[in-house]
């Protein structure tokens, strides 16, 4: 019945395998289908030689497992809460890549150091606060949804604009318009984190780009005169 | 006679290779079966190309070579020890893989500054003591397995939960319910020790995560009600 | 109708490719023929699998595509700066390696610490100024391959000799007397980069090498008298 | 003539290749017979894909070219005082290794963090005095071999268990019984480079291991009792 939905979500995780974006089973994605109202998430601890599209979890919007014999992944209801309250974005990567999960657990942002950075996402890449013991004894993934939603709306950041977060002492998720968009996303994340910390061991007093060059190269890849791609 | 052990060893052995632990010949990986009292283990310094599972050696519980032609690894009599002394193991894995080693070799225990950490291991990795003269000039590998054992004692640690360890000066020691899940960890304890280190790098005052935290993650995916896998 | 500086510059793009020079489609390299007065670049935002010497795209000397239906690499005029510039090369990559763009964020120029570098580069890796406002709101790109020409001649450096430079905030530019030979210096480049970060982590006091042993070995592979190759 | 000393120099050559010891060709090994006293050694800058056992250069201990067609390595004159002054040694191989690289970039011989290089080498690894303008002047290579050798010398050091050295500003050196065994010296080198660098990182204030330990390890792999390998 969802069929291609799995097929969407299956990919996308493949992918996470040939982009090396985690050892044993450290990474899902999903992917969303507003029209039904269900996403399609990887199983829970299943390593990738036994996924197939029919192994993919499908989960509608109370939580609720519509399609699949496994249990859906630990993350599920974090995935739930961004689609439901990022509702224009269509795909969910979440990884413990090591770069990324370091800035997470240094409970750093990441300032825009350089172009690589500016070019993906025009501002420095938001931490979440670290969670207190009250939300955690709550749902936890669920609070997990929470936390970087909230830390969009007090920021006042644009979701659409800043696709990628890391969860402080967790490690990052990243989104995009499709789940294999936000697959490269998370690769993106991944590098802008790997360079941002070189940069900082060769010089601990690295500025930031001034927001003139930010915007110039977000602008020429993103922009309503984006010049970028076909 | 011990086909099926020997086949188990070899596999987990080949599979340090796939996953990319150690260069030339620096790892081993032992299984083991209580019921028989012997384990299986890897041939002292023999090229992954010339391994097959009819090379491994099986070894009994007084350390005395039961089948085999070839010398056993050099660290077998740690093996032994660890086997005896943690009774519920069934595959131990030794490696000198880089992150791990040098805190190993900084002799410092790793923290738990994230999430990745704690999913497996709720608890800072213990590092033995650096081993003293008289030590050595005893039956050094079986001081090895000694000191392991004694560090877990004396910190009041659970070997069951605690599946890993750095021994002073020297490099990881990670085990598991079968020899392959033995390499898994040892493979998880190398990218915690990747992302520890990236995480001083970035924060030398880099916090642990908080117990509440330490507890959730741990449970989720180990505890009587966890919800991670199948 | 340029059949062959398309070939060129495609087989040097996919080249980039093999030697793992940046991920998603971060690198772009063009192939000048001067005699024509064109040059052959990667279409911007295409994916490798999708790249044939057919998609290059030919672009002259005004910056007017020639051949080709796709648009053009979004830095293709700082490349055009370049070739009307630095007259003699004949082709020129663009990456974001993690090694060399983390020296351009730093904004750092790399000193010669070693001979892996005098083999290659006599000097000092160059870097430019970080571009203010008002050169931003110009034509961009034009001005970045101004600022690298205006690097090299306030500092009278010569491009023949040093093929390589950091944009400040953004990442290394190399160059050859072939589109293949420019991405083998940005893949130098990088090696110098990473070695350099090392060498300050190990010790931050390191000292340039002396003038003289800079010399031999740049004399070595590229004097009058190299004895270098064959 | 020289058949299989060519052979066993391509094979050790290209065994570089496969344990990624470098990038284009910034390796070079040779292999040493002294019943003939020749030794074939890497053409100068020519890449692997074009490399055959004859292709390889032999050259006498007068430095003469005796079979072969291209020009030898350019550290072939540094390879041969290696081959005169340690006479037993059968296979040099030279890197760029990055992290020995980086070593001798610092300026800064190896300590003995750790296991990992007592079982390998029971010393520091030791580093050459960068070399003075006079030097520099007379023979290059010649006096980069004379450095080598000297500091051996002068250290009192046993050029059969430190089987390789760092040349200042410059890179490492590794030998052996074979060449193939060198380059196994070589890639051990990097390994201990790498995470001596790490160990520094975690702990600034690292101490090498006690010389118990250090003896302890070497004499199980290398000493007349020893007990590793077959």
């Amino acid at each position: 019945m969802y069929k291609t939905l799995k097929e969407e979500a299956w990919e996308a995780n493949m992918e996470t395998l040939r982009l090396n974006l985690g050892i044993h089973t450290w990474c899902n994605v999903s992917a969303f289908d507003p029209a039904k109202g269900v996403f399609a998430i990887k199983p829970s601890g299943v390593s990738y030689e036994k996924l197939s599209a029919d192994t993919m979890v499908v989960v509608d919007m109370e939580g609720k497992v519509v399609e699949g014999n496994l249990n859906p992944s630990s993350d599920t209801e974090t995935h739930r809460v961004l689609y439901r309250e990022f509702a224009d974005i269509r795909g969910i990567t979440h990884t413990h890549t090591p770069y990324a999960t370091a800035w997470a657990q240094a409970r750093k942002p990441v300032p825009v150091y350089g172009t690589t950075h500016a070019d993906n996402v025009a501002n420095t890449i938001p931490i979440t606060l670290i969670m207190n013991a009250e939300e955690v004894k709550n749902n936890y993934e669920i609070e997990t949804g929470n936390q970087i939603v909230n830390t969009f709306r007090k920021q006042k950041k644009d979701h659409n604009s800043i696709t990628m977060v890391l969860v402080s002492g967790h490690g990052p998720f990243a989104w995009g318009k499709t789940a294999m968009q936000s697959v490269a996303q998370a690769a993106i994340l991944e590098e802008i984190c790997k360079i941002a910390l070189f940069t900082i061991t060769i010089n601990p007093d690295a500025l930031p780009l001034p927001d003139y060059l930010i915007r110039k190269h977000w602008e020429r890849k993103n922009g309503p005169n984006a010049s970028y791609g076909q």
